[in-house]
């Protein structure tokens, strides 16, 4: 594990940088990207020594860790065999990551069809979705990430959308359940179940239940704040799915492949969609890999009618041998259990400790490596620590606590008023337990702008 | 080079293909793939022992050819050192990518942002437009691909378009110049390019030119027919852009890197849009890249502003090694000099001269290595060898063509009416002789269907 400082090479790295690399969701001439030199397992550092723990998983896609080795491995066997080969090949690699990956969806989920990450996946979803029902519209949540490609950035529920909405594209925004800030005033997770359910309903009934092509929904809603659905939630939208010939498409770039201590977040609530979008995990994002697992029914309707969608990497080599490595591997170390063992002995207690403590946090929810905890002003009216979609002064007290956090060798996810806690599936209980104590300090620095 | 024959994986991997993968642009249950074993150079070969001459560099992206053994160990390098990392860190591989694309692209085309491919970059490109105008229309031309998300779909041309098409995102179609089909019933390469950009302001004009956020164009059409534009074209677009304070992008994600004899399509006009959109030859697709390359003025509206689009793997540290190693390769072993000369001393003579001997050809035209060979029923009527958009039946000759050129060893590319002749720039002169003469047997299939 190379820690050595190297500054001539951070500063040959950030020039070029700065110069040439126009980064991701950011205002290039306000931002100071870190110049990472390496990583390993749940660590990274950059060219000063320092070392952080990666309490992030990047963007919660390194459920395997940082540089697993045999998925290193494998991608390095896999290029010195075939890099890339169109679509329309059968190749073995692909094959059988289709096949490992079928073999763990539930249900008849049992095609797969290959992006090169979520928002291709979801795109495709909801084409396959509006061409089997002939229908239009797509249902989904306000409190939502899909993607940023035009369908997917439509249906995310997040301000990013904003800059990218079109307003006649057939989607539907409706309100999901998440009872601490409930839009149904419900006060038990039962109310808050009944009532979404009634809310989704009534919502249908004035779109046109015949108009709609697909519910998407996130399993466990991810970057908008990880609200564990209550029991009976997805099964009442698979019911209402199938009274109204609606497809069922849940999107698991971000909860699936172990992230929420099983393979899919489904399985948590034994529900079966008919289309189930994942990226990410799949493959810990070692090579760029999405898809869409499809339905039997759903893949019959492209059996004689071609299915009018594909990209030029649809299948990757590289991709799908990464992929292999990393099911296989999450299999063989039982990955998937130790993310449940963490969530369940370690981060769930860890966190639910640090809330009683912390003046700041509000909630504290999740399972497996995917928690979320929620910061307030004040604890009794649940005001945000921060205002929806704040910026500059406003979200000051947000940038002092992740400030806190980098400061301390912890790298946080910070997503408006929430951090969450979203370590690799591979972390160890004594990597929680170290994550879990530099959180307990930085939340002193949200503390610090409670009422 | 293994090209043993190996039934019983080829029995596996066509099994688990079948029962499993779900292929672009196919009816699942009328396509038979082939299973490919390996690849290397200009040639793949499958596990019945037959090799095949590619002469379309799979979907004409790997302009580097198969296997480069630089590209291939620059992969492997780098997936022992870091595989993956966030879109918001500085990191070497991803920082010196940028540095190189943007010393090889037109103008002040200096930032880069990098997507996981094509359609990924076309839709990023329209973000920036609008945002950068504030206005809403786009204008693509009908003889066109740009990608299959929604935004990407919306904006092609092709038949492909119509299952996805949505009213009103606010995608205007003109046309662009095509000499052999005039729209504009020239009969000179400056009429067509007169008439054509006549058509433009016209459309411009009913449109409303500051309703138009960007005219996008493929520098050179690709899979829609290889159409070289006429000498003056592309600098009135460029002019009239201009004065509208349209955004001009040009896709190169096809025409790019190497495949017209020059890094970029553009330099043979030298013309400088303001968006360039790349994928494919950037790295020969060896690992899943795309990417925008963006104006001074237009990276300048997201200084202060952030640029509301991002995705998990922008600027994945994997595909960009993979740039990296072939962007030096292809400068070190003058790749790109190679596909000029291939394309003046033998594809442009050696097509010329089938055209002179077999009825079905209607015209050859392109450069470098991206021709098209534009198939007709008769030559004086120029009526395609199969009508627009066949299938089954209709399409009959132009599978019995298709099926030629593969049993001879020869793995063309086909759309409509027309084979292209897009091998690696890397082919060396004996292969596209033989790949010629590959074609020339071949086109006896076609012959057989003129009147
Ligand atoms: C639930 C969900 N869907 C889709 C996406 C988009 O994935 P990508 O960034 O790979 O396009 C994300 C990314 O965070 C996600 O969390
Ligand atoms: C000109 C052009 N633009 C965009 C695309 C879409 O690229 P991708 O398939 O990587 O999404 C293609 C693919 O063929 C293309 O040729």
């Amino acid at each position: 594990m190379n820690t050595q400082p190297d500054p001539r090479t951070k500063a040959a790295v950030k020039a070029a940088d700065r110069a040439h690399v126009f980064h991701s969701w950011s205002a290039q001439g306000l931002i100071d990207p870190l110049a990472v030199a390496g990583a390993e397992g749940s660590y990274f550092w950059d060219y000063d020594g320092n070392r952080y723990l990666d309490f992030s998983s990047q963007l919660v896609n390194t459920n395997i860790g940082h540089q697993h080795p045999k998925v290193v491995a494998a991608v390095r066997e896999q290029a010195a065999k075939l890099c890339t080969i169109a679509p329309g090949f059968a190749v073995d690699v692909r094959a059988e990551a289709a096949r490992l990956i079928a073999g763990r969806t539930p249900g008849d989920l049992d095609k797969i069809f290959f992006t090169n990450g979520g928002a291709e996946a979801v795109e495709n979803a909801v084409r396959m979705a509006r061409l089997h029902t002939g229908r239009p519209k797509v249902l989904s949540t306000y409190r939502s990430y899909h993607g940023a490609t035009a369908a997917a950035i439509n249906l995310t529920g997040d301000p990013r959308r904003w800059p990218s909405d079109t307003a006649s594209a057939g989607v539907v925004h409706f309100w999901g359940p998440f009872l601490y800030r409930s839009p149904f005033h419900a006060e038990t997770e039962e109310q808050e179940c009944a009532r979404a359910l009634r809310h989704l309903e009534d919502t249908l009934a004035f779109e046109g239940p015949g108009t709609v092509a697909a519910i998407i929904l996130e399993t466990v809603p991810g970057t908008a704040g990880i609200m564990v659905p209550p029991a009976g939630y997805l099964a009442g939208v698979r019911e209402i799915c199938d009274r109204h010939g609606i497809v069922f498409v849940l999107d698991e770039v971000m909860a699936g492949f172990g992230r929420t201590g099983r393979w899919f977040a489904a399985d948590h609530w034994d529900v079966t969609p008919d289309l189930l979008t994942f990226a990410k995990g799949v493959n810990s994002g070692y090579v760029p890999l999405g898809g869409v697992a499809i339905s039997a029914e759903i893949a019959a309707t492209f059996d004689e009618r071609p299915y009018p969608g594909g990209l030029t990497y649809s299948g990757h080599p590289l991709a799908c041998a990464s992929a292999v490595a990393t099911i296989e591997a999450m299999a063989e170390e039982g990955i998937v259990e130790n993310a449940a063992r963490i969530g369940e002995d370690v981060l769930g207690p860890g966190l639910r400790e640090l809330a009683e403590r912390h003046p700041s946090v509000g909630e504290v929810r999740g399972l497996g490596v995917f928690w979320a905890v929620e910061l307030v002003r004040d604890r009794a009216t649940r005001e945000p620590l921060v205002p929806y979609n704040a910026s500059g002064e406003a979200n000051a007290p947000m940038a002092a606590f992740t400030a806190a956090c980098k400061k301390s060798g912890l790298w946080p996810f910070v997503n408006m008023n929430r951090t969450h806690v979203v370590p690799p599936c591979t972390v160890s209980e004594d990597e929680a337990r170290q994550g879990l104590a530099l959180l307990d300090e930085a939340l002193t620095a949200a503390d610090a702008h409670t009422v």
